[in-house]
């Protein structure tokens, strides 16, 4: 057995989960070329002031980071908002609305746990350039589509604004330079729960009677219209405050009208980590089994461009994590469902007729048939084996004899008879077998 | 404009050429999963220790290695070789012979120069566990009948063996220790002619009578079983040279059979540089413009897996370069023929009608039909004119008074031409004339 192993928090797939991985991606691409979005794909590493740029306490500590040759400081991305930010920022005459779809890999250097790798893969969607929330409803009904096809029901996606936030501080008296450490304490609510935040509002400087506002208020939560005038009411007088429920509240309407009301919820305790949102956040929470936690999330960053050297310019998105669903569907047993088996297995009975069932092959392939050609000079009781192990359907046995008179034999692998075809005639009926039955 | 760029070397890819490097994965995906192989995803990044048992002069400069945060050792994937060795090695009891593909990014720390970067995509199928030359045929026959699909003509795929290398210095009297010196003067034959061979294997301190020999015997080149004749008598007397030749003979016959021949060729100057190579080796050129070099290339590595730790298993595989054939692509225009246009564009007449919009959006990807709904508050004209842009068919325009009815309009974009559908229906009659016109 090997010592080799992979690196430590990163994984290899292969087999079923792999099979569901690309089920994810492919149907990813599909529903975000339906609504729109083209592709885009950039190198997995950015210059480092680059990723910098992007802000938050934890960039460096959880950035695979290091020096190439040319003794510039490089790192792996660790998501696919920053590198379109930089593409949006050098790109400045991109048409707008810009509606770009990524699927790839980002890495953080993060402790390796249950649901959590240090490469992962995402898929992500984005509108850059519109600063309507009508965008920023669009980019989570985007991700419920997705959502749908992939994995039915068993999530939520909770929304809340930065903007409503901003104006909740306002409200509770907190100075402007420690809203954000508020919004840090707020976002554990789920985690740590109110005596938690309480003590996390404590820890970073919030009075005792701004930090009992908070508190009750941010345990507001519900689907649909009627929650966000709660919302309303509690932030009365906060210009910036009301502005944030009024996004919200077209967000709200674009959900019921679509029949994804459903899938929604407004939380007044969502904060999301990052600094650099600006407007709407959006958190996709999976609540069946495996506990994988969040899905996803994403949000409006309306700084981040022309933070990176663009004209102000505004953007939203959100971002699936295809890992964990990966580990949702593995856990379903959704890989049965993937299988396909091969159409036909060519065996030649004996290496010389190789070249004769790989001339078959060639022509069953071109007709869009899988087929496999025995490449080990197994026996045919060998072959069988391994063709129903395969889930093969039709088997062409390639023997000297038969060609002698120009004919192989064709095998339906569920009852094993079999008849002679012409050589020249075998991928036309096989054709006609897989395709029509 | 921002001064914020890609890693030197690395390129973003998007618009037509993203369009074009879809395409060629999608494509090959397809070609790979219908000849029976199975996808494999594995990290970017390895532990230097299996990085660095491949071997060869110029892992170390070529590779992007750092320390992570817990000081191992590591580097960027050069290849999609190693790490499928390693599972191999790590897996012994995977059923062979196993059949893998990957599409995936490798980088090496090349000087960057046209049609060369330090990101690029790989599209690799690999056969693991069969020693018969019968799989060293099948994986360049995948590669023929993928580069068919996507390139036509324009290329061949030059073909040798390093036993028939290693008998032809046998028969030249090259002491063993010196063999590796000589195929890689050999391998320069292309790019710096027979002049600069005999220079380069005299510096390697190749005697001139023996040069003189190796220089006669690598200009033999030609495609079929025929050639493989003049290889036979060049080689008479050594037993690893004509058991190459034998593998080879196979090879022939099976693309004689299979209506391959016109894009093989059997070169006796091939060689590659990588010292993994065990047996037959394949490199892909291009023969049309732009000159690009070379597509790929690969060969039989039958150590490799056991050098990583793993029992002695045989393997032979071949690798496509996805970024020139990009370049390939673009320049003969492809994306023109790759561009899809957008089924439907949904206009709301001012921002209220956004909801009614989406919804109708809603409906119509679930039917499997492209549509954009306008997040910019844009007028009708403006819409109209994006909506040509985009070559849409398409333009539903929802507005309070249609509304009122339960009306919108639907739009035919090639003749402006408008009918009022109910809302309710247009979903249905859009899928009507989207798919059958």
């Amino acid at each position: 057995m090997s010592d080799m192993r992979t690196v430590r928090g990163m994984r290899d797939l292969m087999g079923p989960e792999m099979r569901i991985k690309e089920y994810l991606m492919t149907t990813a691409a599909e529903v975000f070329r339906h609504f729109g979005y083209e592709p885009l794909d950039s190198p997995v590493m950015e210059l480092w002031e680059t990723l910098s740029a992007k802000g938050g306490e934890d960039i460096e500590a959880e950035t695979f980071k290091f020096k190439d040759k040319g003794d510039r400081e490089v790192g792996l991305r660790f998501d696919l908002t920053v590198p379109l930010a930089r593409i949006s920022a050098s790109n400045p005459h991109l048409p707008k609305p810009f509606r770009r779809y990524a699927l790839g890999k980002a890495w953080r250097y993060d402790r390796p746990q249950r649901g959590r790798y240090r490469e992962f893969a995402q898929a992500d969607v984005d509108i850059i350039g519109s600063s309507s929330p009508a965008a920023d409803a669009e980019v989570v009904l985007v991700a419920i589509e997705y959502l749908r096809r992939v994995l039915g029901s068993d999530y939520i996606i909770r929304i809340n604004s930065r903007k409503v936030l901003r104006g909740l501080t306002e409200k509770a008296g907190v100075p402007d330079e420690l809203a954000f450490q508020c919004f840090r304490a707020i976002d554990k609510l789920d985690k740590i729960g109110r005596d938690g935040v309480k003590e996390e509002l404590q820890t970073r400087g919030i009075g005792a009677k701004q930090s009992e506002f908070l508190l009750d208020s941010i345990e507001l939560r519900g689907s649909g219209t009627s929650i966000l005038e709660e919302f309303a009411s509690l932030l009365d007088g906060s210009e910036i405050g009301l502005e944030g429920v009024d996004d919200l509240r077209l967000m709200a309407e674009v959900f019921e009208e679509s029949g994804a009301k459903g899938f929604t919820e407004f939380d007044m305790s969502l904060a999301r980590g990052l600094d650099y949102y600006t407007g709407p956040v959006f958190e996709v929470d999976f609540l069946g089994k495996p506990k994988v936690g969040s899905l996803g999330g994403g949000g409006r960053y309306d700084f981040l461009i022309e933070r990176l050297g663009g004209p102000p310019t505004a953007a939203t998105g959100i971002s699936i994590g295809i890992d964990r669903l990966i580990d949702v569907l593995a856990a379903r047993g959704a890989d049965d469902l993937l299988e396909i088996g091969l159409d036909v297995f060519v065996a030649p009975v004996k290496r010389p007729m190789v070249k004769y069932a790989m001339r078959i092959q060639n022509e069953l392939v071109r007709a869009g048939i899988s087929s496999v050609v025995d490449v080990m000079d197994r026996t045919l009781k060998k072959l069988l084996e391994q063709a129903d192990n395969m889930k093969t359907k039709y088997m062409i046995i390639v023997g000297q004899r038969d060609l002698e008179k120009g004919e192989v034999s064709l095998m339906y692998m569920s009852t094993k008879e079999t008849r002679q075809v012409k050589i020249d005639e075998v991928a036309a009926e096989l054709t006609r077998l897989v395709k029509h039955g």
